[in-house]
C-alpha cells in the first residue's frame, strides 16, 4: 500500500486540519471531527451531513453558504459516533432547527438518530432524512434497504438552497424528501482500493473485470462483467435506473460522479454517451454535474445519478452557492 | 487496461462533446478540438492554452470568464497541431490581441509558435509565454530546459484576471512573465498509468517505490525511494523548490495538485504538512489551492507549486472568475 499519509490513526484529524487551512470559510468545532460554515446565519435552518471518511469531497467539501452548514467525518469508512454528530448540531446552533441528512447505512442511521435524541433532550429542534438512492441492491453489507450514494449531494444542494432562502425546518425537510423520492443512482467499479487503516485491498477484480452495482465502501455489487465500451456500460447502468423509476418524458439533472481515481476524460466520454442515450429515450437533461462528488478513496469507476426535476427543484438547483466543489 | 472509453481514436472528440454538453458557457469551434468561452468579450485580450489530452481539467476546464478564453486539446499526451492552435485564435478572435500560454515541451512550443506565425500572417496580434515551473529536471524526454506543469494554472488565473480587467496585450504578457518568474513546482508519483491509445503502462514502479520529480506524461524523474510518511515526502519536495528560488520571508500561494488518481484525503494531509513546514521556515501561505488541476490520467501522486506573491498578484489571484475548477 502506497499512500501520502502519516500515522494511520491520525488520518482524519490531519485531513481536517488540511481542509481548514485551505478553506477560510470553515472552522473546526473544538476537538471534534466537525467543521462548520463560520458565517452560518443562525436564523436559518441548519443542514448537517456526514459519514465515514474516504468519500471526499463528501461531506466536508460541501460545507458553505447555500449547501451544508456543517459536516462530520467519521474514521475511514466508519460511521461518525453520536457525540460527534451532536457536536455538529451544537456547532451550528441554529435557532430555527437542524436537518440531519443521513445516507442509509445501518451505523450512520443509528448514530445520527441517537444524536438527534440527545440534541432533542437538550431542547434542540432536529429532524432527519434518509437517502437511499442506489438501485443496485436491496440489502447489502452494512445496510438494510438501499444504500445512499452520490444522489445525496443533490439533497445537499437543493435543501441547502431552500434553507438559505429562509424556509422553515418542515419545508426544508419536505424538499429533501422530494429530492430523495426523485433521485436514483447506480455505480460501477474498475478496481479495488487499499483501506489505509488496515493496509489491505477491499476486494479483488480480474484484469478485465468490472463490477456493476458496487457500493462506495467496496461492498459487493450485483454482477461482474468483462470491460466493454463506455456506450454499453452506460446503457446497462441507465436501463437499471430507468426500470426502477419513471423518468419518461421528464427533465432531469444528471450527476456523473467519479469514484476518486477516474480520469476526468473518462467521465466526460461517459457523459456524452449518457446524453445520447437519454435523448433517444425522450428524457431531457436540464443540467449535467460531472466530477468527483462522492468518492471511494482511489477507486476507478463512476456512478450515475438522475434527479427528476420540476420548476421548484430547477430553481433551487440553480440557486447560488459559495461551495466550490459544487459544479 | 480498463477504461471507460469507446474507440481509442475517438477519445478526444467524445471528451470534448461531453465537456460541451456539461458546461453551457463554452462552445466547440467548428470541428476543431477547440472550445472557447461563448460570451468572450472581443474587446479584451484573449488567453489561450492547450496541450496533449490526459491532463484534465487542464486546459479546457479553465475556460471561462476570468481565466482562459479558449483551449485546445491534442491527442492523449500529444501536442496540438498548429492548425488547431490557429483555430483557437480565430475562435476567440480578440480585437485587442491574443496571448498563447505554452507549457515548455518541444512539440507544444514548436506548434504554438507556428500557429502564432500563421495568425500573424493573417494580421492577428499574437504573443506567447513559456511556462517552465518544474524544478525536477533540466532536460528530459520531450523537453529542452525545464518542463511546464501545474504552476501553469496560476498563469491562467492571474493573467486571466488582468485580461478581464481590460489590460493591454503587453500588460497581460508582462504579468504572465512575472508569474512564471515567481512560480516553482515539484511532483511525485506513486504508480504508473495506462496510455489509452496503446493500452500499455507508461512505466513501472515497485510495490513500495515512489518516483520523485517525474513529469505529467510519466517522463523519468530524479530518483526513486521507498514510500515514507507524508511529512518527510513533503519536506523533501519543498526543500528542492526552496533551494531553487528565494522564498525567504515571503508570502506565497500554494497549489497542491492531485495527478488524477489521488484521494483528496491524501492531498489535505499533505497540505497540512506543507503548511507546518513552510511556517517553520517563516514563509507565509496567503492561499491554498488543493485539488486536481493538472493531472496525468489516473496517476496517484501530487505536485506542489509555490508562487511568490506581491500585492498586485494577490489582487489578481483573488479576482472573481466563473471557472468552477478554480478553487
Amino acid at each position: 500500500m502506497k499512500k501520502i499519509i502519516n500515522k494511520t490513526e491520525n488520518i482524519v484529524k490531519e485531513m481536517i486540519q488540511g481542509i481548514v487551512k485551505t478553506n477560510k470559510k470553515v472552522k473546526q468545532y473544538q476537538d471534534f471531527n466537525v467543521i462548520y460554515n463560520k458565517d452560518f446565519d443562525k436564523s436559518k435552518v441548519a443542514l448537517i451531513s456526514g459519514g465515514g471518511s474516504g468519500h471526499e469531497p463528501s461531506h466536508m467539501g460541501f460545507v458553505g453558504k447555500g449547501m451544508l452548514s456543517g459536516a462530520i467525518a467519521g474514521e475511514v469508512f466508519t460511521s461518525p459516533t453520536p457525540d460527534q454528530v451532536e457536536a455538529a448540531i451544537n456547532a451550528v446552533d441554529s435557532q430555527k432547527g437542524t436537518l440531519l441528512i443521513i445516507k442509509n447505512y445501518t451505523g450512520d442511521k443509528l448514530n445520527f438518530e441517537i444524536a438527534q435524541q440527545l440534541a432533542q433532550a437538550n431542547g434542540k429542534n432536529v429532524e432527519t432524512v434518509l437517502v437511499d438512492d442506489d438501485v443496485a441492491v436491496e440489502n447489502s453489507t452494512w445496510t438494510i434497504g438501499r444504500r445512499g450514494i452520490a444522489g445525496t449531494v443533490f439533497v445537499h444542494k437543493i435543501a441547502g438552497a431552500l434553507a438559505d432562502k429562509g424556509a422553515s425546518l418542515s419545508e426544508v425537510k419536505n424538499i429533501a424528501e422530494k429530492v430523495i423520492k426523485n433521485v436514483r443512482s447506480f455505480g460501477i467499479s474498475l478496481n479495488s482500493i487499499y483501506i489505509p487503516t488496515t493496509g489491505k485491498k477491499s476486494f479483488t477484480l480480474g484484469e478485465k473485470e468490472i463490477e456493476f452495482g458496487l457500493g462506495i465502501h467496496g461492498e459487493p455489487g450485483v454482477k461482474r462483467e468483462e470491460i466493454k465500451p463506455s456506450k454499453e456500460i452506460v446503457k446497462e447502468m441507465l436501463d437499471l435506473i430507468l426500470k426502477d423509476y419513471d423518468y419518461n418524458n421528464s427533465e432531469v439533472a444528471l450527476m456523473v460522479n467519479g469514484l476518486g481515481g477516474t480520469p476526468e476524460m473518462e467521465l466526460f466520454i461517459a457523459t456524452n454517451d449518457i446524453h445520447n442515450y437519454l435523448e433517444s429515450k425522450n428524457i431531457k437533461i436540464y443540467s449535467s454535474h460531472v466530477g468527483n462528488f462522492m468518492t471511494s478513496l482511489e477507486m476507478q469507476g463512476m456512478s450515475i445519478s438522475l434527479l427528476k426535476l420540476d420548476n421548484e427543484l430547477k430553481e433551487l438547483l440553480d440557486f447560488p452557492t459559495e461551495v466550490r466543489n459544487w459544479k
